[in-house]
């Protein structure tokens, strides 16, 4: 960074656990990609291949290979886990997750109809062979709005018993679902159940893909909170919004 | 695509009558238009160079050579027609297709008040030397809310009739009038009456920029029903939707 | 351009001092700003590093060097000028634009609470080394709203007497404060204001990052008007608005 004088929040240095910034590769062609990641490294540390878009990416190995150039990792969307289980097929995905050399998976049901219970045995069972993301949340807004905080809560604490590195709160790629109402607002009832239970933040990864998001987690969980479905196009802007560089977090102090 | 041992909805293979995927350039930059056709060209079928953008393209040309190396076809924005012949200059919009060499016409009332009949006689004109396709719908938003299923089935027998290879609905680039209403649903009394009227599916192409348009188009009509004014940046995604790769069409059995 | 036959507005040509198209850098990656500028070059005339993004641009140099190339000018975010002014260090602000060779500075108060009169003094400090752009209009909705039609007309004649080249009117990159409601609408009311005051139409800059807003603009200000705040991606659009190209203005008479 320009050195300038200004005062900024300090942000943690890759490789790092908190301050994590997860993008979501909508399946952006591939200069796009390379173009994107070669231009910011330094402020992504992960990338999603987001629901099941890795099986329709032509040359996904050179994407991969690309990111491990500029230590960057990366896993495939929990849509696509699904998927593979709505077909009594996970074996199959953990062999895919396997011939991709993948150090990430991300186990969830916010699709298929199953318990955080049978979630939990698969978050135990992946955890043998990869660090595990697992995501609470429903992609369909009425199961949504059926979950309170403290379901949240209990999924939450669930999953991480079962093995699970990371907990990531749901949002949808348009943050309309999951921790978000339909109309994008945020449910701020289940954020504050979340920092008042005392899982630590650094378990956290919250997916904030609007700009409205990601102001509302760095104002209430400071600059280095960890945020997924950031879209390619919004590196540089979310880490202005981090340093305080910008109109929505000009004045945050933490 | 890679081989997962997942079972998913057949797709046509190129080139297809049906299953067609229609993107709209807005006038994208040269080197990302190359990067997203190279990327997807299996999931492209035509590109429409939208509305009047072809006229400001430098090396349009350029644009066009490329797509033929991908074997995909391309026709300029209806709205462009409009504009010759809301300045009484059809012919010389003929020959501006000839030069570039197109296979396909877009003929359109869209934007300037003539009638349907008037139009059907333009499609039979341009038939002469092109393969025509016609738009139904209009993008005012009052004048569309002023057209029912009843008119738009006796403009696609029309258009049809006068020599059309197939008809679009029209939606624009945002989904916000002809076959929307302006907040973006679909007019789902004209989707019922056109699939209940007996005009063959593969003779309709529906315009579905937004997810939910993709989504109702693709459950209602299948995996293989012909999409147009997809943004460069959706092919992916698209094709995820197509296959029941992502949530919004995971439970989808056609 | 094409030939075509057809009669369109009259463009201004670059250099010029109206029809000036400013784009808005929200920190694009390395060969899509590059491909943006190469595509369409004759259609901008400077380009604006968004709010605080030059700060973390890694090879901002690159990016400034390449639009030397093609002649176009740039500016940062007036919203840098207040974060150094924030942290009192304005003369560090002065060195850093001197330090990039800037020619043009944007003075703003869009975010912090100082008078016009404070921001006037500043217009007319950095007025002696750089070409000044002014900017009127609150970033924040409710600040906005407080603030009628004569109060601007005031603003703009207060940073007009102090130096400024041209004066900005706020919108955002959303569009959803300053001259336009939270809904996007425009304020109407302060744009007649504007037009009636008897200040040169070429003193001002619109900011207008949707197509709503580049429509009204064009509508009521004509073809050459100048407008701010446009999206990379939207340069080509803007110039078939301007030239009635497209549905929206296609019926625009100036």
């Amino acid at each position: 960074m320009t050195e300038t004088g200004l005062v900024l929040p300090k942000r943690e240095i890759k490789p790092r656990e908190t301050g994590l910034t997860i993008l979501i590769d909508n399946g952006v062609s591939m200069n796009v990609f390379k173009d994107t990641i070669a231009s910011a490294s330094d402020y992504i540390d992960i990338v999603k291949f987001g629901w099941g878009t890795s099986l329709v990416t032509h040359a996904l190995g050179q994407k991969i290979d690309w990111l491990r150039r500029y230590e960057i990792d990366f896993f495939f969307g929990g849509t696509l886990f699904e998927k593979f289980l709505s077909q009594d097929k996970v074996e199959e995905y953990f062999r895919y997750c396997q011939k991709f050399n993948c150090n990430y998976v991300e186990i969830s049901n916010g699709t298929i109809p199953i318990s955080n219970h049978t979630k939990a045995k698969f978050i135990t069972d992946f955890s043998s062979a990869f660090t595990v993301f697992s995501e609470v949340g429903n992609k369909d807004i009425s199961a949504s709005n059926d979950q309170d905080g403290a379901e949240w809560i209990e999924n939450i604490h669930e999953d991480l018993e079962a093995g699970a590195a990371k907990v990531i709160t749901e949002a949808r790629e348009s943050g309309t679902s999951g921790i978000c109402k339909e109309d994008g607002e945020i449910r701020v009832d289940i954020f504050d159940q979340i920092t008042s239970s005392g899982i630590p933040l650094d378990k956290m990864i919250f997916e904030a893909p609007t700009k409205k998001m990601q102001t509302f987690f760095i104002h209430h969980a400071g600059a280095n909170v960890n945020l997924a479905n950031i879209a390619l196009s919004d590196v540089i802007s979310l880490e202005t919004l981090r340093l305080g560089l910008r109109s929505d977090t000009f004045h945050s102090r933490i």
